[in-house]
């Protein structure tokens, strides 16, 4: 259900993709019928609804839709210490990198990990990362892929994301050609960053920027830390700010909405998507669109 | 209630300090008779302690009992935008620091404040916080005391404190002389930043360690999530590689245990330092006590 405002054919929606964890209750059928209903253009597509259908059944379902998948989430948990966990993160990091080539995802999402249970050590865990990185870059540059970086908030360093910052994933990223590993910028992750400006323009200069996930920071924190982000607009980001510096670094890709919030996955999607589309022209977009000064 | 293993006299305590929070229902009278109980030389204070009293006498029990206070808690709180709000905030820091001076606390800890109630600029918000600490800092200086910046951890950048790393405590306190404006090394808020080994160094060349505070960082983050802290040992912290750093840092002076956290709030505060002084020992002194390799 598109909105007054937008819908099948805007243009102004040409950047705007639906990941698929913003309506986690629908079918990979239902998330791609939504998108197109209103007007969206592309998918961030999790392998969980991939997994559903296939993934050559999950491709051809999107790209006869006329949707373009702006990436595949995710790879990475990549922080075990025992060899066990290691080959069994790299096999599956290997497998959601042929799912990302078989999508024509050029983005795979890496959320590197946290702490191994009962373990402190973290340089130890980001070292890991790091080691695991270099083996899988050339498998993803074998396929086409990039491994996009994704630091995640702080408050998950000890359980999903020994990988907390921008500045830390370019220094990550660093070892390797920009199109093959990458980065995203997530505002719901980064936006408290003094830093932000600094490694937003530094991930532009090096053609870095894999993906601009936006979402919002809403208070208090949900009980489920991993549910408290919110729609565009109702929480406490700068998306202006935000967004300037992401249109000024040069990128010029897609504008991922991925909203993990247990009231919006209760909602209608449809309903969901209207407000979507609404609050990316209010607050998302504009900045993006204006000419840098 | 001491432990076993240490008690009144016991020099490895001699620079362990109970902050009041941690035993929040207890009067400061009983804060002061725990710590002498337990063998604790110092106290952090909370300023809802010394307003039960009033500053003059809260000044002489805590001296009466051969105490020494390491930091008043706190000032802050800088981020308002309208004129009636700055000059609140003002008059409370002054009257903060005046208190300060009267109980002989070198340090009084800052906590910045977050953001204004719907306002998104974040970076104003940083401005705003940088102009006032410059006016703060020469009535700190006139009195002895030194505004401790307290870098709190980004998830409470919104609500709470908009200083969320170290290096931003330190680029904030740069301008002032480094015996008027200092920075709080808190583990549970900085814990999780890859830059924070260089950020303790570089605190320690600048002389402007102000406070190291010890508590651990718990999961789930807690439903009201300024009680996610923990006891030493019971989280996800490695206070052998940040007691290092601070430890090369030429940090030597008192350590903090604050800890906000319900379960440790209803316990028997005997019992709580009983098992406070052992963590102390067993996770937070060693690597400060360690001789630099």
């Amino acid at each position: 259900m598109a909105t007054e405002d937008s819908g099948p054919g805007d243009p102004r929606l040409a950047r705007l993709s639906l990941n698929t964890a913003t309506t986690k209750n629908w079918t990979l059928a239902e998330a791609v019928d939504g998108a197109v209903r209103a007007g969206i253009p592309a998918l961030g597509v999790w392998r969980d609804r991939v997994a559903e259908v296939g993934v050559r059944r999950a491709a051809a379902m999107i790209a006869d839709a006329g949707l373009r998948v702006s990436s595949l989430c995710r790879g990475g948990f990549l922080t075990a210490a025992g060899a066990g966990g290691v080959d069994a993160a790299l096999q599956d990091n290997r497998a959601a990198i042929r799912e990302a080539a078989v999508l024509g995802a050029r983005e795979l999402v890496m959320v590197v990990g946290g702490l191994p249970d009962g373990d402190h050590d973290l340089a130890a865990a980001r070292r890991r990362v790091a080691e695991r990185i270099a083996e899988l870059a050339p498998i993803a540059a074998d396929h086409g892929v990039r491994l996009a970086l994704e630091a995640l908030h702080p408050m998950y360093c000890a359980d999903r994301a020994v990988l907390s910052t921008l500045g830390q994933a370019l220094d990550l990223a660093a070892p390797h050609p920009a199109d093959t590993v990458g980065v995203v910028v997530d505002t719901f992750h980064v936006w408290w960053d003094p830093e932000l400006e600094r490694g937003i323009g530094r991930a532009g200069r090096e053609g870095r920027i894999a993906s601009y996930q936006v979402c919002d920071w809403m208070l208090p924190i949900a009980q489920d830390a991993l549910l408290s982000r919110g729609m565009m607009g109702d929480g406490h980001i700068d998306f202006g700010a935000v967004g300037g510096w992401v249109r000024d670094a040069g990128y010029a890709g897609d504008v991922e909405v991925e909203i993990f919030n247990a009231d919006i996955w209760a909602a209608d999607g449809h309903a969901v998507l209207a407000t979507l589309t609404r609050r990316y022209l209010e607050h998302v977009l504009p900045p993006l669109d204006r000419i840098a000064p």
